[in-house]
């Protein structure tokens, strides 16, 4: 069918091709169906989208990936991509080999899959799983379609935690004790996506984090680390797309995060890595059982990749730190490089580096690094390569000034500290775009508490976001205190 | 958040919400979110869409069905809709309860989901299955979110064919017969989705089938009977919905389909239905016990629903009649009223509807209705009640005047005739929109060929179409011959 193409923007970044539906039924073009578009020469293909009103008969409208397309041109009715043969192959449960997982990843980075396909990618790998050996392909194929680090050493360390947990920013002290102890550590860290603040929102406090592969190497060259945003550098870019259909779902099937987390880690050059596993109530791993066979799987696809993998099973049901947002966990960051902060922070941190340190086949204390002053020295080193103010001190990081306090209402113990539940609060107070918001938390799980206890702060940028952080606060009990002596919570 | 409500069309009819990047950030709002608008003391909810050019920072774009919503909004964050968490549920293959159903169903009717989650939904039920107890109360709440019909009869029959097979246009005979046999049948069928012909564009050849339910009701009561479009009627509406999500996936599962067939036929107010199940290679049902299976499950169901319910096991791999396409289907149709006609059409439509005769406990023969002429003449007045020309013959039923006759090129014997394939080249040739185009069979499965003999014939309305089509048919095997001398099929 000849038609004259135009140009249409309805806000996606998908290759779509509205068709007036008297042009859709005359094609026998339905929604999700292929078209081939011919055109001097060229042969292109869009995703089928119809309407009665954004194009006149006659007429196809290119979203921008085709907006190259222009003059009369002729539609013709394709085939969808071959990957969606592939996901319904994994739709019913039958094993991917190495080719489908490559076409269904290169399908994705390619923008060519509907919302509806996407979905059911991740469906099917959800509710059937993935095998070692598709987790092993799905890796390869991941990282095949980013770009791909390299360092020249022998021995590139490196650590990722696989979320859910408050505060909990270790990152920094890691890296910090790890390159200090003369290893490399060149670390690429998430934004916030559902959280108040990523490892690369708490470092923008102290310095720049998005740099070009250039001067990432530059700094990692004068310091031994960084500690910067990974959106910049493309190492493993079909993740976010996949996310992008996980996140409505809830969903986060165990291959799909080995092969994102290691696809991420294989780009980036990183030779050994210890992998956070928290567990628990409300982490993304609910069992201990579940979370060594995560782990056991982890250090298997590594090994088949080459990438050194030792695994971390640790505490995912409280807050790490005390501060949550980007502010209040620098602020806890910098306390624990100083010798200070919340022991929670540090004993973690201390912990996953001396893993790491011993993984890596140094023999070094990571407490003796830190009491040393030399992590903080390291720190202040990598803040200065990235544009920041080396002299900065902890007490210089304040917090938004409107602030409440909420108190405990009865006497008792601390049941519970809900991760979630102050996630939510502190995104409500601004972080993590507005940095200063966020939350201190003054009481750990099973901290004797006093009637009129200080149980956490809010501290918000504007009066407005305070007020709606406290809204919500109401409704919410983020940290539990049970009575001791009365089993009725409340009456009503 | 305070914003300026716009309007937008971007061609969708979701409840969109478009935020500007800056917007959605500060709100923490990410796409497939939901927001909750509040405007003049009322409250709305839509689905958030980011966009860096189609609204500016301090505006939101509303889709079609927030139109209605005006001057300035507050726009805060909400929670997805109930059915994602039970949607998830059953991706974790746990049991949905009836009321989790119904909540999915409400949702799907009234837009309420992404593409993400309706993929899910669909996605989590083709892998994971639903029970006999689900698929009744799926079935249950479909009927609900819709209209229903009542004729005061004890017994109003009715008739469904799970499709697939082409032409097969055996619901008008039936519904020629049995109401000539003093039944009620209020057969309401639907137009082509991928085929090149439903029942209603096949009667559309002779009359109109759009009609309200009054004038449904009084067609029925005039001649016991009528063969209408479904889709003008609203029964079991998230039908359309499902099956959008369904078609780019090319799944199917028995329990969704058990669920819209039911839910359809219990809204038509049917209590005696005979459901037809082709299986066969190609067909919908791959093997004999699958389909005997479906059978069960369609009478269990039906049970649940006081629906009485029979099926036919039918052969699926080849075609019924010798037309494929609107008209060449309704001249089949009418020759078979008039006592001749293409024997397999004959013969399953009278092995048809003597079962739903005996179904419905009418002693009766269709070989002797179909033969008095009684059929014919119940079927002029169904197609004059509903505004078309009682007087047409199968003889004034003209294919498209393009044609061309492939013909075999070498002898032997018809081993295959590809629905399919026949489906798509009759596409290719205009039908259903142009209803005169399509094809003509002229050998069955099990035919002996001479060289030179015809295969099939393409009817087109214009020389272009048949030139598409034929173009096709060069690349496609529709009627499959193989030499009994030969084990060579061509050397190249």
């Amino acid at each position: 069918m000849k038609l004259e193409a135009t140009t249409v923007d309805i806000g996606t970044s998908r290759p779509l091709v509205l068709l007036n539906t008297i042009d859709a039924a005359e094609l026998g073009a339905h929604p999700i169906d292929r078209v081939r578009i011919e055109h001097a020469g060229q042969t292109t293909t869009g995703i089928v989208k119809r309407t009665d009103e954004l194009v006149e008969a006659g007429t196809v409208g290119m979203t921008e990936p085709l907006h190259h397309v222009r003059g009369t041109v002729d539609v013709t009715l394709a085939g969808a991509p071959q990957s969606v043969r592939y996901v319904r192959k994994k739709l019913d449960d039958i094993e991917l080999e190495a080719h489908e997982l490559e076409t269904i990843v290169r399908d994705i980075h390619e923008n060519r899959l509907s919302d509806v396909e996407l979905s059911a990618y991740v469906s099917a790998v959800y509710t059937n799983g993935l095998s070692l050996e598709e987790t092993k392909h799905l890796t390869e194929a991941m990282t095949d379609v980013g770009k791909q680090l390299s360092w020249g050493h022998p021995v590139v360390a490196d650590k990722h935690s696989i979320g859910g947990v408050a505060g909990n920013c270790v990152t920094p002290i890691i890296v910090s004790v790890v390159t200090a102890a003369g290893l490399t550590m060149p670390k690429t860290s998430s934004r916030a996506v559902t959280s108040p603040a990523g490892t690369a929102d708490v470092m923008e406090v102290f310095c720049d984090v998005e740099f070009s592969i250039d001067e990432i190497e530059s700094i990692v060259t004068e310091t031994n680390g960084c500690l910067v945003w990974g959106g910049g550098v493309d190492l493993s870019p079909v993740d976010d797309e996949i996310i992008r259909a996980e996140n409505p779902l809830s969903v986060d099937p165990a291959g799909q995060l080995i092969a994102s987390v290691l696809s991420k880690k294989r780009s980036a050059g990183s030779t050994h890595v210890v992998i956070d596993i928290p567990y628990g109530e409300g982490a993304k791993v609910e069992s201990l059982v579940a979370a060594r066979e995560l782990a056991d799987d982890f250090k298997r696809v590594g090994t088949h990749l080459e990438v050194d993998v030792t695994c971390a099973i640790t505490h995912g049901t409280d807050p790490i730190g005390r501060g949550v947002g980007p502010t209040l966990e620098a602020r806890d960051v910098l306390a624990v490089l100083e010798g200070d902060g919340p022991e929670s922070l540090r004993l973690k941190s201390v912990r996953l580096a001396d893993m790491l340190l011993e993984h890596c086949g140094v023999d070094a204390s990571a407490t003796d690094i830190l009491e040393s002053g030399r992590a903080l020295e390291r720190f202040t080193r990598i803040v200065a390569a990235q544009g920041g103010d080396p002299v900065v001190e902890s007490d210089d990081l304040e917090p938004g000034a409107e602030s409440t306090t909420i108190r405990a209402d009865r006497a008792g113990v601390a049941t519970r500290v809900d991760n979630r539940q102050l996630c939510d609060l502190a995104r409500r107070a601004g972080a993590p775009l507005d940095s200063r918001a966020g939350l201190v938390i003054h009481r750990r799980v099973t901290d004797s508490i006093e009637t009129g206890d200080p149980l956490y702060t809010i501290h918000a940028e504007t009066p407005a976001k305070l007020a709606e952080a406290e809204r919500l606060a109401e409704r919410l009990e983020p940290v539990r205190v049970r009575s001791t002596a009365d089993a009725l919570v409340e009456r009503r």
